[in-house]
């Protein structure tokens, strides 16, 4: 949990004089979220979300995002909504730091993830998929299967967390890039969507939100993301009732391939390789005392090792 | 910044069942703050702070504090209101803690005091005095002349600080608690209205918040605490300026008889050394990596050396 920039009430006071949406009545730094410092603002108009980009977020890469939000936005599915200043702008200064404004977006994220979740979860991955469509620009995935052999190479001391981890998880990065599906059918995905990004409403969706780290990849790909991410207990077992009920809620409104079905071990293995290998570089990285605590990379170690045992799509009800 | 308990959104839902304050629709772990864990919640009925105590706030004062900020409610002080429970209680458990729900309320705190702030501070700290009487239950307070020595002893290292500043602070003490005077009025105070604990809204007073300080003690010496907190600048210069406006801002609800204006020097001193002493305290006994970084102790040694310089009440502006 982190506000890495304080903002000042008066540097605030001027920052929304270039808005259209009321007088400051009230802001507080949100505890949670790890890369960004987050406001909860309110003003005579409303509840919205302020947003200051720190330093791992590439500036160049934030008008394609803002970008993408409110093309989504305008297709229907529900995600935070970027705030226009007066002069057209989405993103301006604040603090020495690049800030935006989103709307507020009602709801309550899942701490404990239940079978009751992962349909609905699957049909909005879906509808995001699909809302996406139209998004002519692009963005590469800064963290796709080109990006994890220069990953693991930083991650000195690995053998520090597990005698051994080094090589094992070189010799399974061969093999998951070497079996990489090249011909999948490709779109804008979240590449993210863990729990803490999905509001949740009276059992149904209410949002999505954090989009920054979406990009332009393999659509299944986000599917494998979520499958890693919804779909195992805290022992590590996974739970193939919610795997299935997250394809089916994904299923009604896009349908996978034979070929995309075929590579979802593969596509699981790789999703479970990247959030274990940013895993491992922060764990090996971050200064002691540090605001937010790194989280265990083995996590995703007990996840990729199920994924390397799957021997097709059937391992996940497909 | 902190938030030391996490609430699930299951534990919270079965929580807001006790109260009729409409169903859940979002909640955040709010960054700032020390002492306790505090979320910004909101319901179908509006927004509310959730509290949970920690284990620097005595359970068994709980109930006093609650009460006193029901009292300085009802009494026409724009502070948190505390929500009672369907039976009654204001206080029930949550994720393993006591916790409570109060009033939102609008403003922001300033980040930088300006003159403009003093008066206005001056008068709600007035007001605040005149609104607890009636309330009959008194609070001693646990930080006060007492607890300096014992205190002070606690702090093994001090001399790591600066040297030799152990028996400074002793010799200073033991000054300090001779002169201190035994006959003013007393009634309940805030005992810790720094500028985090006071919102302003188009330039008044839109509430004063953080009640876990207050006690029964000498209402002049929670006006020696206020010149601590909102009248030197952060050279550590004292602004006569700023005193001014606050004691005039205090005087006009609340007359300063001439033995309170008579003993603001020793009280001016006295409210240094609190924080002097737990802020020592802290920077000795806390852990590298804590979630909150302790504040220097050595800012309220520069404001101790003033208060011990200053001759009478005059140099206050009295």
């Amino acid at each position: 949990m982190a506000v890495y920039t304080e903002v000042t009430d008066e540097a605030l006071t001027a920052f929304l004089e270039r808005y259209e949406i009321g007088t400051l009545l009230a802001y507080r730094g949100i505890a949670e979220g790890v890369e960004n410092s987050n406001y909860a603002l309110k003003t005579t108009q409303g509840d919205f979300i302020l947003t200051l980009y720190e330093k791992r977020v590439n500036p160049e890469d934030l008008p394609w995002f803002l970008g993408l939000m409110e093309h989504l936005a305008a297709n229907g599915l529900t995600c935070p909504l970027p705030v226009r200043a007066k002069d057209g702008q989405n993103l301006n200064p604040l603090a020495g730091k690049i800030a935006a404004i989103t709307t507020f977006l009602p709801g309550v994220w899942p701490r404990r993830v239940g079978i009751e979740h992962c349909e609905p979860l699957g049909a909005a991955l879906a509808k995001l998929h699909l809302a996406g469509q139209g998004f002519a620009a692009t963005r590469k995935n800064g963290l796709g299967p080109d990006a994890w052999g220069p990953l693991l190479a930083k991650c000195e001391g690995a053998d520090s967390v597990q005698p051994g981890l080094a090589a094992e998880l070189e010799g399974w990065l061969g093999q998951i890039t070497a079996a990489w599906p090249k011909d999948l059918p490709v779109g804008h995905i979240h590449a993210d969507l863990f729990p803490d990004n999905v509001f949740f409403l009276n059992g149904e969706i209410s949002g999505l939100i954090d989009f920054y780290f979406a990009c332009t990849d393999i659509y299944a790909y986000d599917v494998a993301i979520c499958l890693n991410a919804w779909c195992f207990e805290r022992d590590f077992s996974f739970n193939a009732t919610k795997s299935r009920a997250l394809l089916r809620g994904y299923m009604a409104h896009r349908e996978l391939s034979a070929a995309e079905q075929a590579a979802m071990p593969v596509l699981a293995q790789g999703a479970a390789m990247r959030f274990l290998l940013t895993r491992l570089y922060d764990w090996l990285n971050t200064p002691a005392g540090a605001l937010v605590t790194p989280k265990d990379p083995m996590d995703y170690y007990r996840r990729l090792r199920f994924h390397l045992a799957a021997k097709d799509a059937s391992a996940y009800g497909l």
